[in-house]
């Protein structure tokens, strides 16, 4: 583990875009094409049979010399087919690569490390809403200030935020489930005609998407790039989503804020200041998250790939897309951490509400008074309750339920903090966030 | 008309998101609220109607005056409410932004300017697709080489060239709609608690939403900007593969490859070397295209929004999205509009690939005279046949159809370029096609 | 003015790159290429200043059919060519665009236009750093509390704050000085060679930088795109200097925190929130400042150009680099009037570092009480007032300022605020500030 | 190394962005501040002697648990820090992290980092520019076709060409040269107050900057992130420079242009087309280039940081900045080696010009013929010898040679191919090279 990996290497989807995993793909492409090519009577069976138990087994090819050899040949395809045909012999080497170019088998190994290490993000943003979901039951009543332009404005409740969270949680979910489920295949040959595949290159493409669990498409996707952009585009999405809860998680644990604290144990102590509890969960998820569209723009403007196989926009799709996934990852892992220590305090958020209610309070107060007062009398006994409130540091709502001239009661209900349909709002966002979740597979 | 919006500001999208454009869709918005309001019962249909017919008629509207105070607001908005107010008289007032906050309008007549100017977008990648169709039909069986990482590398057909564009397209336009079709309103008053309307918010919204032909939601997105990072992605992909058609036609327009013309009317000519005739269409498009991934990566920036409200990265939507939608515009206004007078030289790609394949033309010449003259002899006299063919300037094949020694057609048929199934996957993109276009509404 | 004009092209900038202003620009490179010609003998003296008198006058040329035709053209320079010929008549039409190609008039054209907006925006810069200067002067020794990963940690001076902007604008401005004072002039003709220039082009090259104040080169940089991405570096840095400002300005006047406020005179209140006071200024700031990286990016990704002059991207330099100048000279206007509207509260900053300081201040009053109490009755004493303090909502300075058991002073004193060599520092950058404005010219 | 490493994180800039670099650098600074603190006279010199000797041999280090709680604390500077007091002991540790915070040395050793790498990415940028050299010295009058919008335009010759080339890379390498120049220290302990340096914090930030050879500050820099603009502005600029080589590399090795080829010994050939010869260097060099500009958009993104110290943004420059110089450390490598081996073709050249110079060579040889021919017969006797050259594939020029009523020589010489000052302008390029290389340290 490096130095930095902790933080932006962090979770599932960093290990499932690793080397390893990149060799394990290629070799399940080349096993899966070798097994199609058998079904659609291209090649024996018994052939197939040795390349897929050869694929099955890395450790009989010399994978240090394919990495040795990639760069020269402008990516590790070559190398590897060399070696998985040393590794099956001359006879069943007829079963190794039938009728594709690197590009079928880079495309392909990129769309299954694509879909497993998006299967690793979902998993993180997956907890993170299910806490959502809980912060939002249990707090569904729970008045807090809502600010505006990062201005104090009205109340509104930590149970309507964690669900708009929610929401956005699920939502970037939503996305990137359909982008997996419309992964396609990759399989044309070297420029696309299929003219090395014996006329069944048709059948074998299909026959290989099947094998994966990946789409079949009418005409190689090679340079037109849209599998990419889609995972592109749904990742930035969920980095966004990622990076709009984190920060709300960092400006309500400010200190002069402290309506939430993260309980990250060990975590966020700050040597030099022993008083100070950084949020570093959902600092390092802001910081995981900033990566993600610049990485975005990078894999769209590599979409004008040139006739049949692009001079360079194409090689930069892979540590482009792998980076992006990394990041995502380790900010979707951040932000569950993060949220499952996550210390509301409900108190200290209805504190700031009353507080800001004060002005309200004293106008109920006046009305409450004006019958038996008069209006003028009832205004001036308002604003020395309010004097009094400030100058002994008491809530006025204090202040108020020591006097016995007015219903103390029916005051406070009168000022209270109108949350309107709040609670509604969260309803109908975890109904969502059910079904959403007893739809998943 | 300014400077450069003949180039930039090309097509529909730009005049779908100009200045009248943005007030027409705040006061569709507003009126659209009066009328919801109305129908929950919060404000009298005759006040409605006043304000919807305030909105009807911008001219009874002091627009110049909220432009004036647009930026001190913060937004336009505040000074439009003035203004409405103002129109409708005291009494109707009521019915105006009933229970609404800037953010809810903002964002919807956003919503309404994107699904109009992505519609415009689409028509012009409709009209592109249509001629990607044509001339896969037209061209299905015609060769043309194949190109990767460059570099010439075995024979395609031109149709095939065109269904992966069609096929392309077709797969940006069906992104847009679904994109399209899941644009939501946005009513969520102040802090999005709907406080302010009167226990009726969650009704409002749906007969808002209905109004408008949007879609509702649980809970407000006003800091989870998951529609916009949805048109971001979906106009960042159709983007790429405008750019993906436009750079294949600049490099088949290529004085050294000229298997393309662009016809362009007076368009294209160059004043200091009128021999030149430069694909402008295309390379506008290129250059409309290129500025796309930058905006998308501010939008998806601009994610991380604080609270209730963000102080700032709201805002910076409002160019970006715009500048988004008019450039993805220009470059698919650009991209119909070249391949429109797109001419194929069938003749010159055929002369190309049969130049390329001189060598297997004399293999298979060598391999025909094996029989009478013995392997040796063969070889010699099709060495000697090529450099007759070379030393003449005319191609191998005119050379061997004046022998009387072979069978000139079988030769021929032998060495020919083999495409493949190219046939059968343009036929199936074209089916694809057929049924997208059959399945729009 | 246009609905969003007033906050995102605000300033000199945005004029400085109108369409009237490219106009001006590239006829004064005409202008200056006719004179060079003829201060190199290529054409008559009288021919040069036919040519720069109706280049000094645009109303005599069809500048409405030069927008009409620049599109088809590719860009503005063939159908200006024709209107300037057109205009001089036939004999002086020798001096018209001698030896250049469109790309020389439009990048030196860009060039000037470049330079004035800069000068714009450093304008802004420059207002805005004076106000740095003055507060950092002003609140010298003002203490603030200091507050890193948006936690309080310890005091530093508001002056040190004030200076960091200072440092942070005053370095930014150094840079686009640099950049503008290397800006090159390009003159090559068709490709470069200056072949239509009869032998003079490289002096006639000198000659117009001359006339334009410019930098000359050795080679034309019509694919080598240095001069723009000094450009895009230098104003993305600025953009980034200006956002932190206005974060920290959108931080500081947090309800929470409430230390400074932005008096906007109309500006920054709420239609809904009448209590609202938004600081618009440097919210708008953030919004403008935050479109620049995106742009940067795209003129970078636009350096790659082919050959003699690219297909696409070179064109999609024009709008990019310009809504880049317009939108950082937005970004600096916005902040000058921001900070020149700024309201710092030293004694709620000093509040906030003293409640902080609470702590410490109880430590500092049981060590002066240990020995006449001793030790243990010292910190009961201590903890006793710390709670009368509390109770009273008073600060615990002014429960100690009424004992007469210790010298409260001196209590004060040892608990005071350490704010290190923060005075010193503010000097320093004060220092080099009036450097950097007794140096300009 | 691994798989995609040999590609995209090839050369010295790599390493020198290492784990092992970190930590070495982190370790520099450390033992630069003890040093600086005991000069200053804040500690012993033999405790600075301890902590200097101790950062020397990392090996007495508890890296591993360095790395295993640098997420925990955000940042692997606390766990350094508890590392290095251990490996000293009780007596010397107050030598340890004298007056600093984390960031002080996190950014210190960046910037160091930074230095050797952008020293790295300059070696390969020199060791580029020095075969533009030389080719341009070479091939100072060899003509090739210029090329403007992908079409030819007019000749031109490879010596401006690589003249060009050269332009770029000495320009992207004086401004790395600048940007490192200017790389300052950071040291401002917790909030930037230097208030834990005993009152010699100026001092000590001085003598620290001597001994790592960086510039001091009037103030930190913690949150004004000039010098990470600085880095990203140059080393974007690099990449567009490294890009626009490798662009006319790849299209001047195109197969129907064939102008150069890229000797690569074993590398770019194809398995599947034996026949093809890629590029693969100005390929991989393309590819690595493009990565460069998203990354910087992050990084100036970053810049918007919050009061005394980020939450996020901060952290967000590592990963991005090391990525950034190792892509375009990458880059510029390939490149090295790609120009190191690339075989440029004169006579191809020559002979693309000729035959776009038909035209003008018939135009010249009917002038020659018109004064013995008369005017008419002299053009009829132009156009039969074009005919004649078309049809037996020969040049126009062979077949004059071949004619004894003209002066072939001198109508070769009228239609020559005018190459302007291209010729001067290579001869200036070189004299700045030479200035450069001289000036160099």
């Amino acid at each position: 583990m490096s130095l930095f990996a902790g933080t932006f290497a962090r979770g599932a989807a960093a290990a499932a875009v690793s080397d390893d995993a990149w060799f394990r793909a290629m070799l399940e492409v080349e096993a899966a094409l070798a097994r199609a090519a058998a079904a659609s009577g291209l090649v024996p069976a018994t052939a197939a049979d040795a390349v897929a138990a050869a694929c099955a087994d890395p450790s009989r090819l010399d994978l240090a010399g394919v990495v040795g050899r990639a760069a020269d040949a402008g990516n590790p395809v070559p190398p590897l087919v060399r070696a998985l045909q040393a590794a099956v012999g001359e006879r069943d080497a007829v079963a190794v690569h039938v009728g594709a170019t690197s590009q079928d088998v880079l495309d392909t190994a990129l769309v299954l490390l694509a879909r497993s290490a998006v299967r690793a993000v979902d998993a993180d943003l997956a907890a993170a809403a299910e806490v959502c979901a809980r912060l939002a039951r249990t707090h569904r009543d729970d008045v807090v200030m809502g600010r505006t332009l990062m201005q104090q404005a009205l109340p509104t409740t930590f149970g309507l935020k964690a669900a708009t969270w929610l929401a956005g949680l699920d939502g970037a979910r939503l996305r990137l489930a359909e982008v997996v489920a419309g992964l396609p295949v990759q399989y044309g040959g070297a420029v696309g005609t299929l003219a090395a595949s014996s006329g069944a290159g048709v059948a074998v493409r299909s026959a290989l998407a099947a094998e994966l669990g990946l789409v079949t498409t009418a005409v190689p996707w090679a340079t037109v790039r849209l599998p990419v952009a889609d995972l592109a585009g749904a990742l930035g999405a969920a980095a966004g989503v990622v990076a709009t809860v984190a920060v709300d998680v960092v400006l309500l644990a400010q200190s002069e804020v402290a309506e939430v604290a993260e309980d990250g144990g060990a975590r966020g102590g700050s040597s030099a200041m022993p008083h100070k509890r950084n949020p570093v969960a959902a600092i390092s998820a802001r910081a995981c998250a900033r990566r993600a569209p610049g990485l975005v723009a990078t894999l769209l403007g590599a979409m004008e790939q040139e006739h049949e196989r692009a001079a360079g926009a194409w090689h930069s799709e892979w540590p482009t897309l792998t980076d992006l996934l990394v990041t995502v990852g380790s900010a979707a892992s951040w932000l569950a951490e993060g949220l499952r220590g996550l210390r509301p305090d409900p108190a200290r958020m209805a504190a700031t509400v009353a507080a800001a209610g004060e002005g309200s309070l004293a106008g109920a107060l006046a009305e409450a008074l004006a019958p038996s007062l008069g209006r003028g009398a009832a205004h001036d006994a308002a604003a020395a309750a309010t004097r009094e409130a400030r100058e002994s540091g008491r809530p006025l709502a204090e202040v108020l339920a020591a006097r016995d001239d007015v219903d103390a009661a029916a005051v406070l209900a009168a000022a209270a903090p109108d949350v309107g349909e709040a609670g509604a709002q969260v309803d109908a966002a975890l109904a969502e966030h059910e079904e959403l979740v007893e739809g998943a597979p």
